[in-house]
């Protein structure tokens, strides 16, 4: 697994791996598994990527901040583990996009985030499965919030 | 597990297997367990099912939606496994509903999909644990997306 | 794994365990994790917290209403296993708060049951990862529903 040389040759920025907002862990491994809390949009300078889309932001500023909650979850990872090279598969995807009770694209906001794992982990090992859901409000009123599970190499 | 012939023997038609609308794949397997992205209610000639319960549609045919993403569900199983034979049973359903902000009863709509999973493995393996819920909006306004989780059988 | 005896050192009262609303178990075991449906916040009397934050009730009774559904999770456990003895530790918290559009605040009502699994479990086994988000609508017009799961010692 040489996920973490590819993801330094990316060149990325990362924001910096977020405190939990309340009372529980960034991440949890349960056998070879990494279980991953909700991850908000967290941007370079730390503050949070705000609205709903349809009404604050539209659909390319909403699959952007899904991109950037995909960076963010990359920053806890290597902050929590040391870097991506134990890391050898994402396995579940779930995400949810805060947007008028009219929106439909749920599943290209969510690409931001699936996108940006296929470029750090490739099609074979980046994609997983996925929900992209529709919720009614988020916390600090992000666009976007995105749970998600990984699977750990045996090594 | 003669699963695959008694659902044979209930001449249910199925839908389509859908193509992923997004960066996912419709199903994963991890150790035992086969992880299903959120399905929607995909109808035999591969439309989808559209509408709001409480706006658009009824609860009827909101649980009707639900049978449909239930079936939806299995079309995916058995183009990707062959046959439902290898499923011991159903671990997890969770249902998403798009309703009305003061609709009470996703509970009788994601029924829909339970009782399916019921008729094809039975009480004793059709039924897992559950969360429905009514969310704000889903893809392409369809009245219901599940997600879930089923075990495979060691052999 | 004294938390029973810590537990009953508390003297919390819990709600009797709900039976189920529809065609689903309360809790699963599946291999050493224990999956528990979405509970919802049942009152001593069995019956049921009810109104949507920010519209019929305020964020402190939100707050109540998720340890309330904590309590009901710790009655459905000890309902199913005999005590809390075989629990190792909380893995995950998935907490959906049914809030008006505009709500930020879901981690804080969150913490109203995350603040229970500290009590019972500890900082070191009763904290886990979580999602908080807000959600369109709840059974029974709910404030509050939560899923979890558990890990079970070896022994």
């Amino acid at each position: 697994m040489q996920h973490h040389n590819h993801f330094l040759s990316l060149n990325l920025q990362l924001p910096p791996a977020p405190e939990p907002k309340g009372v529980y862990t960034p991440l949890l491994q349960v056998g070879n598994l990494i279980y991953v809390s909700g991850h908000l949009p967290v941007n370079y300078d730390g503050t949070l990527h705000r609205g709903k889309i349809g009404q604050d932001i539209d659909q390319e500023a909403g699959k952007l901040a899904a991109r950037q909650v995909g960076l963010t979850i990359l920053s806890t990872l290597i902050s929590n583990l040391g870097s991506l090279d134990r890391i050898k598969r994402v396995i579940k995807v779930f995400g949810m996009v805060n947007a008028t009770t009219d929106f439909e694209k749920q599943p290209y906001i969510i690409n931001g985030c699936s996108e940006l794992f296929v470029e750090i982990f490739g099609r074979e090992f980046g994609i997983g499965v996925r929900s992209a859901v529709g919720v009614g409000s988020l916390p600090e009123k992000v666009p976007v919030e995105i749970e998600a599970i990984f699977e750990l190499s045996e090594d």
